[in-house]
């Protein structure tokens, strides 16, 4: 490299706060974070802290060694308690799958580590209570990651909630489909909810739609709904039998703090629908509604500004400099994708580790991630009563 | 009338059969109605019956008249007790507000009229029994003005159930939204819900979307949901407050004897929705979904046919020689308004009657509006008791 | 009819101006004519005129006096000539088809009538320039039947024109799309505009667009284009192949009088559109679109009034009573049918006969008829010569 | 770096063929190619190269340190003829403004480097075709990065059309669309069309939707219409009056080698439009539409497999294993962004470069980027003679 004119650089002298970084798993989701990670740096005019992708960590050592020298780590571990023990990282980001999300997040917690969580928080709501107990006397910042928080239409319609554009509130109606089981003669193994952490559409998905009811609307105070499973067994790829081993979908009305009543709905067998994650909220001086397929336009109605023949719900392209969230290359209208959302919700966490600001009310906190468990435990168990509950966290 | 050439007709010589209409109330149901039995004789190539409209009835006589000779009916009447001893009067059209419906319904049939009556069938589950008893008694025929079966986008929804093009059904969802109330400013007579009959919004418009359900879906047998008022009081137009004496706006979930479950939800506060009544249905080889402020599409997802990089929800203008309840001049594409779901059930309803037809299951029978009505006081009991509550017909 | 309580009534009885008519042709535009007549004196709170439905004209006397009688006219002619002689019809309304529009017109002018013709005004300049000279002489009223112009959606987009919210203008693109002849194999019976008066789909539907564009933007003073036909024969019922009359598509640029430029488009070929019938506008502080296929929502994108992050094309349901063109029976939300365009046409016309209003600017007069066929005349010979030609009218 | 059980990774050890990239120019291009080259390593399951980020250059020192830093180069050049010495760099990337295209893509020719530029490829054809030729003569791989040719949803259309699922093609219509200068008051500087290069609207973005015409419905051989400027002078940030140096929208009709005919449209004063690119092909057995404000759809009108009562335009998702150009990690409806069209285009290249492939028809080559600066050339001669011109490339 004695090319003449050529000067090195390097991403580690950057001046700025740096953090170190160890992802633990490298499925979907240890992608999409690492992917969010490599772009902050060149995202923003000035990021709250450049990340240093110290180590990705997996069992399989010839994946996560390929993986980790593709998203550009300095190396990886196979062993996640190895990895807590690394000085070098000061913020662990849990991918893993649902019911390995406990024990890592609670160690990274009393090994002193800043933690993000994938979504659900955990398995159960005694799971999540120990997580949120461990981040809490660690004195750690904690987020469950919640990305959909972050698209720029999501977090438009959150500030014009915070202005009082939408007056008081009146329904919120939210569900989150998708159609991977609809075929009754789809194998198990296609099935993602059925598989692995058994998981269901509820935990899978249907946490992501609580999630938006709360941050958009206020607590949730009674939930009464139904979880439901049509096809009880399928076969799987050795051709045998299996029963299902979770919920397919599930409906259910709510009562929210503020006065206001709302649906909620989850499914895996909604036929058509790719990844259709959509609510809509109306208000005393208006309306918004959003949907994960159209996800850069927030379609909002407001009475006060306009005269009445003009009043119409506006497809809101959020891509311009006027909008929150957006990163400095892309002009108007250059929409940004589905990941977006990590980019940005992982960049708010380095702001508050680097800053010392609160991860909450825009980033999902344990205590978030608690509560949408305590929700769905809830669900679960009006299902079977089929009484509505009052909600107790 | 002598000019050369012209030789005179007579709409009442027309060759064909002809049934007798006496229309109760002037009103926008009134209006609506006798705007179909104008158009039914020119609109189909054989209409099933020519109407002959005979008389229209109502209190204030200087209205009636006027409109009675601008809509060409033959007369009027001031009492309907009158108006129902009219020999020339097959049919009793009863387009009265609610709480009207029960005497003139129940006379008619006991007077051996046929008979047509505004949804909801009646105020209470009681009214409705006892309706239902009286044209079951009667032998006449009889039909629940649910005019959204009619559209004929829904009519190819439901012959798409019919030929299993949409498979094993798994969910429905359904919502029928306006707003005269949003605004808590807004005076009580300009919140149609609350004046007049006092019927609210489940009563007003909720009846619809349940029966939209039936018609689709087949029937519920568990319902648990919620019925709600914000704005508790309004000022009147005299300056008066008074307190609001109907639901603004109801949730439920519910079972389908089919297995399915469903939401359903009506609002007089959905701010922005002049006239939403959308519903979807998801079922293991396709899926459906319709808008009444899209009526002339359906939206279609199938499976079978289509190669998997080309399957999409099709928008699908139903106005074609291939689609169901067409008039006979209207070309592809020059969509039908609103009125036209009143011009095929009373065109139906007066095939039925002609030719001994049952009306069921293509038109909304006294049976299906007590079943509505029954589901409808159900959803407000388990509004009060927080229980989700198994329907008895 | 001696029952008690009966009041017999006559339409012929109303208080109120009448105007006498007859209109001539049966066909779809006979009969959404005559529906338009049927329905105003009860669409409107005072109707501008009753109109007197005196006689229907059409050759094949069964089919014409079965539908007079469907449709309550007083009678019927067989001859046109022997119509223009009633003394009781006040206005001739031509509804036949394109290549005999000329004589009746001309005839009724000559006759004192006053005169409605369906568009487009006539097969060649040549004729449209006699029949306005005829009107022109007689002094009578007269409207090319531009129907679009009359539906509520495009109406409010002329007034948000009138009133400035669009500003300076810069582009218009328009067009009509309909498929009837997109198969090389479809007969040559079932494309509409081969057979018949060999109109084409330039006379056909093109001269719409171009009407729009003159009714929203104003005068047109250069087009450049192409017409086309790919299918230069087909097969007729009968087994034969015959020529192609006319032209299956056209394309043009277009300059107007205020500095805008635009694109006209019409087909008949285009595969999947029923009727889309489409424009928009951009101007210096706003843009509106419009599709017929939508017909009831005008889209509006207004910078003035709104916060930046609250722009966007708003969906603007044009029913309510802030909008123009109501009826007055139709709640918000209750979307008319394209039968309304005729309605409001139909009634404009009476209104400026019976109060001697001027036709234009909000109806199209003989001279607009004229015109369109002066444009669409000029573009093909633009597509001959391969020159962008300024008009001459 | 000692910790127990961490192992260190280097992307450069990476089995597999590898590809030293050498960007010129850090402005929005800059990053965006940057971008991909980033994300090309772990978005496919083999990339068919890793791009060695060797050098990123620019003339502001410090600008492209930074830039260079956080994107992972290796270092930076401040002189672009040193970078072309640069022995590591086999592909010069140019993502300079328009002016300057010219020069450093030929001295990379020359210098043996494969060559990447940005569109349009130059400002006139007499650059372009010296480009050409330059790129010929060297035997080097090259391309012009029209980048919408490689998001899905196009890539989809051209995978339809090469396998006749549309039939024989009859219309395109095309245009694209932004709004940086419709307000008169904009400053000259906001409006980027106008300012730096001076390339207009034409060049800047009218070229994409010509290619796409290209690309979809084949060579172009007749072009007729028109170049505006409505605001002929703009305020600068110092407060003075400057003229506006170039095209503020233009429109044309064109003519296609198989017999097809279109419009094009391209504005930069389409008030409400942030970034609309969209087009529309009819053929004789389907059609299809896309829009870049809605990137992950095409919609598809096919008559071939569907019931008549089941056809309408489908809005097909491009996100599943269905479908081209997917990555590894997004599952179905996982919505790409904007930047993706670039990152297929860019790894496609890779893949002709690194396994001697065709650049066309998939890429669009020098050839491609030449032919579409003669029809702009072609376009601009046409409005200033009224003519429709013959295309001679």
């Amino acid at each position: 490299m004695a090319t003449k004119g050529f000067t090195p650089v390097q991403y580690e002298a950057l001046p700025g706060p740096r953090l170190g970084i160890g992802v633990l798993g490298y499925g979907f989701m240890g992608k999409v974070h690492s992917n969010a990670y490599l772009k902050i740096p060149y995202s923003f005019s000035q990021p709250a802290a450049y990340p240093d992708l110290i180590a990705i960590c997996g069992r399989d050592e010839a994946k996560v060694a390929d993986l980790a020298a593709r998203m550009r780590y300095k190396g990886y571990y196979t062993d996640w308690k190895q990895m807590l023990k690394d000085p070098d990282i000061h913020i662990l980001d849990n991918c893993t799958p649902d019911d390995m999300h406990r024990a890592p997040s609670i160690a990274a917690a009393q090994a002193g580590k800043h933690v993000i969580c994938e979504k659900p928080l955990a398995m159960t709501v005694r799971d999540a209570a120990a997580m949120l107990e461990a981040v809490t006397k660690a004195g750690v910042k904690h987020m469950t990651c919640f990305n959909y928080r972050f698209i720029p239409a999501v977090r438009l319609a959150r500030n014009l909630l915070e202005r009082g554009a939408i007056g008081q509130l009146y329904h919120f109606r939210g569900r989150y489909l998708q159609e991977p089981g609809h075929d009754p003669a789809a194998l198990m193994e296609a099935v993602w909810y059925t598989s692995g952490t058994r998981s269901g559409i509820l935990l899978g998905i249907g946490c992501h739609i609580i999630d938006m009811a709360r941050f958009l609307m206020g607590e949730i105070v009674a939930v009464g709904g139904m979880v439901c499973t049509w096809n009880k067994e399928r076969r799987n790829r050795a051709g045998q039998v299996e029963p299902t081993p979770a919920d397919e979908a599930n409906v259910a009305v709510v009562e929210f703090a503020n006065g206001a009543i709302g649906t909620l709905e989850s499914s895996g067998v909604a036929t058509g629908h790719k990844n259709q994650h959509t609510w809509e909220i109306n208000g005393s001086k208006g309306s918004i509604y959003w949907d994960l397929e159209d996800p850069n336009h927030l379609y909002v109605y407001t009475e006060e500004m306009l005269a009445a023949d003009l009043r119409g719900f506006a497809s809101v392209s959020v891509t311009t400099s006027a909008h929150p969230l957006q990163v400095i290359y892309l002009p108007p209208g250059h929409n940004v994708g589905w990941e977006y959302g990590h980019l940005h919700a992982l960049h708010h966490f380095l702001d508050c580790v680097a800053n010392d600001k609160s991860v909450a009310p825009y980033g999902a906190t344990f205590e978030d991630g608690y509560r949408v468990q305590v929700i769905m435990d809830t669900l679960v168990r009006s299902s079977r009563t089929g009484r509505k509950l009052t909600l107790t966290y």
